[in-house]
C-alpha cells in the first residue's frame, strides 16, 4: 500500500467490504467515473439469485472494481518486469471486462446471440472502442483498441500470454473476485477462499501466467468454491426458475419492444436492470411473467437428473437448441399441457451465470514447481491433484421446469422420456 | 434452533449472510411471498450512499426479513411469558415496518409530506390494513389492523409497552438489523456489534423493555456504532450530495409525473426504485438531475459548521424550512448566484436516512440492575454510562452545497454569513 | 436458545469466538469445572505447529467444550425422539473425549503405547470412571461407565449408532469443531465450512446418523477443508519437525523421568504440557532436543514423496515400524551419518495429530435422500459425488528428515534408495 | 505487498489471523529466531483471562510479530521521507518491545518492582542490550542500545518524537495489535476497529506523530474498544481473581523460590510461564493457591464501586499501597476474618494488564485538520470529539475480593466502610 498512498498520482481510496482500501490513481477514478463504467451499478451481478439469497444484490460496478484491484495486486507480486504501463492496462482491462453486459447479466444473452449475433464481450469491445469511454481513455493515455482487447483476453500481438490470462483463465482475477463476492453478499458460504496465496505465488513461466505448486492446496479449495457455487448459487433451481422466466420475457418482448435496435453505443448504454424491467411491464407478452416474478411465482423443476458418462443423444441436448426445443415438445405431448409450460434447462446455456466459467478446462494455465535450486519445472496439474481432475467433468445436469400446476404431469411424462431422476438438492427458497 | 426445525409448522431456511439460517414458518412464508413485501426487494435500504459506497446494494427486503429474525429471537429470550400469537405477532410487525417504504426510502419522504401529508409509516399502516397483504394476514389468522399499528410501534390498549419498543425504541430490532447490515453491506466497519448480548440479556420490567446494566459496555458499542454510521453512511457528504440530488428531482417531478396520485394500496406498490427512477428520465425537470446522479456529477459541500450549543437561530434552521430557503437565498445572493444552486443540509431532515433514529432520546427504555437476591431495580443510565450521556447531544451539523463551478463562492458567502466552518470529514468518493 | 434462558437449570454463558454464547446448564459447569477438564487448559491442541502458525495456541479444552456445543445442537436438531437423557449423555461425552489426552497431545501417544499398551482414549475411559470426575458424574446423575464408553464412540447394548457417531465418525462434533477451530486459530483458512447446514439437515436412518443428499456440497466441502488442513497444518512439514523432535525428547526422557510409571488417574492428570516441558529440560537426553526446538533450531525435511498407487513394500513403511528404522538405517548408512539423524516421516504415525481422522474411511456414515413423498432412501456417496470418491485415497506421503548440516547428503541417500521426490508444499516458516 | 516479495531480501511470509500474510525479511527472520524472542512463545498474553474467555491463550510472540507488522505499515505509509534503516528500526523495535515480559506477563510485575526495583521494560532493555540478541542485532547492522531505547519508546537524540510515538503512546502500534488480537482470540467482540484507516491517514506533524481528523469516527471507535475491552477482559471481575491469585503466589514463593535472583539475561530468559507454573507447585505456600486456580476455585468479588468524583481518600486507595493494605485489615477486622483473605483491587496497579495504557491520557499525540489548500493545522481533539473527553475520565473502580465462604462477611464489612456499592458487571465464568 505504502507506495500508493505517497504517490502524486494517488486520488484516493473507496471502501470494499471485501478488500478494505482500494486505491485509485486520478485516471482510474476518471475512467469509473464515465457513463459506460457507472451503468454497472444498475446491473446486477447475479439476476435472478436474490430469489433465494435476499442479500444477492451486488452489482457488476462493485465486482469489476474488485476485478481492477486484484490484477493491480497481482500484476505487482508477480516476479517478472511489468513496465507501468502494462500494470495499468491489466488494471483498466479488469475494470472494464464486464463493460458490455446486457441488463440482467446472462438473461438477455440468448435473445443478443439470435437477434444480433453478438456476445456482452463484442458490444464490451464496441462500446470500449467506440463510446465516450474511449475518448476518456485516451485522455488518459491509454489505447481503447488494445484495452478493448484485453478486456476480453484476446490481446494479439507482442503481449505475452499472461497477460490475456490474468483477464480471463481458469484462474483470473474475474473469477477470483466473483467466487469471493458473491458468497459474500449472498450468505452461501462456499468462497472463503484464500487468493491471496494464489496471487503473492504466481508466476509467468515461458509467457504464461503460472500456479506454484505450493498453493495446490488453495487451488483446490478455489475450485472446489467454484463448482459449489455454481451447484448451491448460480445454477440452484429457483434461482434458474426466476432467470428462466426473465429470460424469456425478455425475448417475447423483444418483437415489441426492440430494445435490441440500437444503433449507438449511447443507445446501449441506455439499457439497465431498471429501465428494462421497467419496459418489459408495459409489453402485453412479458407482462405477466415480470407479475409472476414479482410476487415470486415460480415455475417448477419437476424433474433433474445429473450425467457422469458421454451419451450421444445427452450430448446434443446440452448443446443443441432444436434437440431441446423437441424434447420440450415431446414431454408436453405426453404430459398432455401446450409446449410453452415446458422448459428444459442444462448448465451450458449462456443464460446461466458463470456457465462459461466451468466449461472452460478447469485449469488451462500451467502449474510450476520450484526445485531446491530455484527452477521453475512445469508440472502436469493432475498429477499433484487427482481433485482437480475430478472435477473437470462435472455439471451434465438436465432439468425439466413447469408450472405449478402441471408439476405431477411433467414429473411423470419426463421420467418415461428421460428415465429415472437423480435425486438433488433441494430448493432452498 | 432445535425447537423449530422439528415443527409441523417449519417450512424452510432462507440463509442471510449475517445470521446464517432463518428459519420460517408455512404463515410466515406466505406473508413474504405478497407483493407488499416482496416489492421491498426493489427499494434500496441506503439510496445515494452506494456513490460512496459501491456495496451497499442492499435492499429494504432483506433487512426487513433480519429484523423479523431478530424479533424472533428477542421474543422467545426475553424472561417473560409471551404466548405463541404474541411471538408471531412480533415477528410479523418487524417483517412489515418498512412495507410502506417509498421508492428510494427516505428519498421521496419531503414530497410525501408535503402533498399527501403522510409519512411512510402512515402509508405502511393503509397498505397492511387496505392491500391483498391485509387479506393474505387474515389467512393465518392474525389481525391487520393490530399489525399495522404495532408494524409502526403504536398499539394501544391491553398490551404491554415492551411490544411496541421491540419494534420501535432506541434499542429495536429494526436499529439493531440496520446497524449491523449496514457495516456489513458498505464495508464501512463500524457496526460490528455483539447485538447477541443486548438480545440474550434483555428483560421486560413494569410492561417496559429493558437493558441489563451487565450489558452496559455492549449498549455504548451499539449507540457509538449507530452515530458513526450515521457520520460515516447515512450523513457522508457525497451520499448526502446524491441524496439531495434525487430528493430535488422527485419533488420538481412531482407537478408533471403525479408519482403521487394513486389512489389504491396497488398503485402506490407499483411504484418502486425500479420505475420511478425510469420515470424520473422521461420527465423534462428531472432528467437532467438524474443523468448528473447516473454520471456521478454530484453537487459539491461547500461548507459544514458543526455546533455543540444551543442558539436559537441554529435551532430554527435546523427545524424550520422557510428559514433554511431564506438562509439559501441570502447566501446564493452574496455569492451572486442562482438560489436554486445552493442547498442546506441539516441531519433533521426527512430525506436523511435514520434521521429518526438519532432525533429521539438515545435511550428511551429503562436499564435495570440484577441484586444478588434476584430483583431488578431500575437505574439511570447516564448514572451507569457518561458516555452515553455525551451522545445525546451529538449531531448539529449544517452544510452548505452547490455545484462544482460555484464552490468557491459559496464557500466564501456561507463564511460571511455562517462564520468560521468547523472542520470536517474527508469527502471518500 | 430461547429455551435454554428461560430453564431453571441455565447456569450461564461462555462466550466462544466461534460460536458466540455457549449456554451452560448447572451440571455442566459442575463438570467443567473438574480437574480433568481443567487441565486440558494447559495442553495444546496442535502441539508443534505453532513453530509454523504463530497464533495456533489454542488448547484441547476450548475444543472439548466447541464439541460438547455442537452435540447439543445436533442432538437438538435431529428429528428423532431424544429424551433429555441422551442429549445430555452427548454433551457430556462430547465434552470429554479429549480427557485422556497426554501432554502434547499426539505426541506422547507412541511412548505410551509402546510403555503402557494404551492409548489416549483408553486413559480416558479410565479417568472418566476411575478419577473424582467419576464422583462428579454421579452427582449429576449421569453414569461414568456409559459415558466413559460413549467419549470414544464405543457404547454397546440398547443404545442406536448414531449415538457413537454423533462422537465418533468422518462426520462426527470433533472434527466438525476442530476443523473450524485449528482454521480460526492458525489462520491457515481452509476451515471455513458451514457446519451448521449439516447439523441442520442430519437425521437418523435405521439407527445410523446420516447426511442429507442435499447437504453434499457441504460435506465435499467439509471434507476437502479436513484433507487440506492435514496438509498445511497437521502434516506440515516444519510443523511436523517440531513434532518429531519432541516426540523423540519424550521417547527418550521415558527411561530416565518415568513419566508414564503414574499409578493413579490423580498421576496421570498432573502431566500437562507445562509439568512435562520443565521435566524434560532437567533430563540429559531430551535437553538439548528441547533446547533446539525453543530456538527453532528444527530438523529438515530433505526428501519427500507422494503415493498415489498401491505397493507393498510401501505399505509395509506406512504401517510397520521395523520396515521403516531399516529403512532409516540404510539412508544413514548411504548418507555416512548416524542412523539417529535420520527420520521417516508418514502420516499414519500415531504422533501425527488427527491421523486416525484420515484414516477412516472419507465417509463411513451414510448419506439419504428424501423423495418428494418423504420417504428417507439410502444413497451410495460415490454415486452423488465422484471428489468425495476421490478424497479417499489420499495421503501416502514419505518424508526423510534429518539435521540441518546433513540435509544434502540425506536428500541423494533418499532418492537413490526411494527414487525421484515427489514436488512438495514449500515450508512456510 | 508487491516490493516485498520481489526484493532480494524477502525472506517469506507468516500466516497470521488478523492481517493474513506477515512477509520478514532474511534479518526479521534471524531476529525473530533468537531465545529471547521465542521465549515469548511461553508467555501468554493474557495471563488469567482464560478463565473467562477459555480460547484466550495467544501469546506475547504473535503480538510482537503483529505489533511490528503494523509497525512497518504505518512506518510506510507515513508521508514523511523515512529512510530504509528508520523502518528498519520501528518494526525492529516493535518486534522486541515486549522481550522483557516476565512470566504470566504483568502478574510478577509487583514482586519485580519490590524485589528488584525494574520493571518489564527495564529488563527488556538489558536484554536487548547484553544477551545473545545484541549480537544477533549487532550482524544484522543495528545498534542494539537505539533498539533498546526505541522498543520503550524513549529514544532520544536527534530522533523525532514520533519514532518513540509509532512505539508507545496512546495510538501505538503495540496498542493498536492488542485491541484487534485480545478481542479476536478471546471472541469478546468489542475490538473490530479498521486500525488501517487511522494508518493510512496518520501523519507526522513537526516532529509529532498525528491523527488525520477525518479518522475521528475510528479514533473514537478505537478508544472505546479499548474501553470496554478493559472492563470486560482485562479488568474481568473473574479474569482479575485469577490474576490476584497468581500474583499472590508468585509473591509469596519468591522468598523461597527466588525466581528473581537471576544474574545474567540467560538466566532471566530461562523463566516462562511452563517453567514458573511448575515451580509454583512445587513451594509450600504457593502449591495451594496454584491447585486452587487448576480447579477454578477463584476468590469472588464481594464488593464494587465506580467513582467518578476526585476525592482525596480514594485517591490514595489508588495509588498508595500502605493504604490499600490498611483499607483490607479494617474490612477484615470488622468482618472478623483474616486479613490474608481480603483483597482490595484497583486498576492502576502494576498486575491488571494494560493498566498502563488506561492511565496515560487517551490522546498524547495531536490531531490535525487539512485544509482544502493543503496545510495541516493542529486541532484540539476534545473540540472535536466530546467522546474522548468523556473517555479520559473513566476507570475509577475500586473491588473488595475474598475466598467464596467470606462472601456474605466481607460484602457487609465493605458496604460500611466504603459506603453503598455500585451495580456492575456480571462475571460471565
Amino acid at each position: 500500500m505504502a507506495e500508493y498512498v505517497k504517490s502524486s498520482e494517488f486520488w484516493g481510496f473507496i471502501k470494499d467490504p471485501l478488500y478494505g482500501y482500494i486505491r485509485l490513481k486520478e485516471s482510474e477514478k476518471n475512467i469509473l467515473d464515465t457513463t459506460a463504467v457507472q451503468r454497472l451499478r444498475r446491473i446486477k451481478q447475479l439476476s435472478g439469485a436474490e430469489y433465494v439469497y435476499p442479500a444477492a444484490n451486488h452489482t457488476r460496478f462493485e465486482h469489476s472494481l474488485g476485478a481492477s484491484h486484484l490484477a493491480g495486486m497481482l500484476a505487482a507480486c508477480l516476479p517478472t518486469e511489468l513496465r507501468t504501463e502494462a500494470v495499468t492496462k491489466l488494471k483498466m482491462a479488469a475494470l472494464l471486462h464486464d463493460v458490455g453486459h446486457a441488463p440482467f447479466s446472462h438473461l438477455l444473452e440468448p435473445t443478443m446471440k439470435q437477434v444480433l449475433g453478438k456476445t456482452h464481450e463484442d458490444l464490451g469491445s464496441w462500446i470500449i472502442t467506440k463510446s465516450a469511454l474511449a475518448d476518456a481513455l485516451r485522455r488518459e493515455g491509454i489505447d481503447p483498441n488494445e484495452i478493448g482487447k484485453l478486456a476480453i483476453g484476446r490481446l494479439t500481438g507482442n503481449e505475452k500470454p499472461f497477460m490475456n490470462q490474468i483477464i480471463r483463465s481458469s484462474v483470473d482475477v474475474d473469477k477470483m473476485d466473483f467466487v469471493l463476492r458473491d458468497s459474500y453478499h449472498t450468505g452461501a458460504g462456499y468462497g472463503t477462499v484464500d487468493v491471496f496465496r494464489l496471487i503473492y505465488t504466481m508466476d509467468v513461466l515461458d509467457g504464461d501466467l503460472a500456479v506454484n505448486s505450493t498453493a495446490i492446496p488453495t487451488l483446490e479449495t478455489f475450485l472446489l468454491a467454484r463448482l459449489e457455487s455454481f451447484r448451491t448459487i448460480y445454477f440452484h433451481r429457483a434461482s434458474r426458475a426466476a432467470q428462466i422466466m426473465v429470460q424469456e420475457a425478455l425475448e417475447l418482448a423483444e418483437p415489441e419492444l426492440k430494445l435490441l435496435s440500437f444503433k449507438t453505443p449511447e443507445e446501449y448504454l441506455a439499457l439497465d436492470d431498471y429501465s428494462v424491467w421497467s419496459r418489459l411491464k408495459t409489453c402485453r407478452k412479458s407482462k405477466p411473467i415480470i407479475e409472476d416474478v414479482e410476487n415470486r411465482r415460480l415455475i417448477k423443476c419437476s424433474y433433474e437428473k445429473t450425467f457422469f458418462v458421454k451419451d450421444e443423444l445427452l450430448s446434443s441436448v446440452f448443446t443443441n437448441e432444436a434437440v431441446r426445443k423437441q424434447m420440450e415438445q415431446e414431454i408436453a405431448h405426453k404430459a398432455k399441457i401446450d409446449p410453452d409450460q415446458v422448459w428444459i434447462d442444462v448448465p451450458s446455456l449462456p443464460s446461466v451465470p458463470y456457465h462459461y466459467a466451468m466449461e472452460v478446462e478447469p485449469m488451462d494455465i500451467p502449474v510450476f514447481h520450484e526445485t531446491s535450486d530455484g527452477k521453475k519445472v512445469r508440472v502436469n496439474v493432475t498429477e499433484l491433484s487427482q481433485i482437480i481432475g475430478v472435477m473437470r467433468v462435472f455439471m451434465n445436469i438436465m432439468r425439466v421446469y413447469t408450472t405449478l400446476k402441471h408439476r405431477e404431469a411433467v414429473m411423470k411424462a419426463s421420467e418415461e422420456i428421460l428415465g429415472k431422476p437423480t435425486i438433488s438438492s433441494q430448493v432452498s427458497y
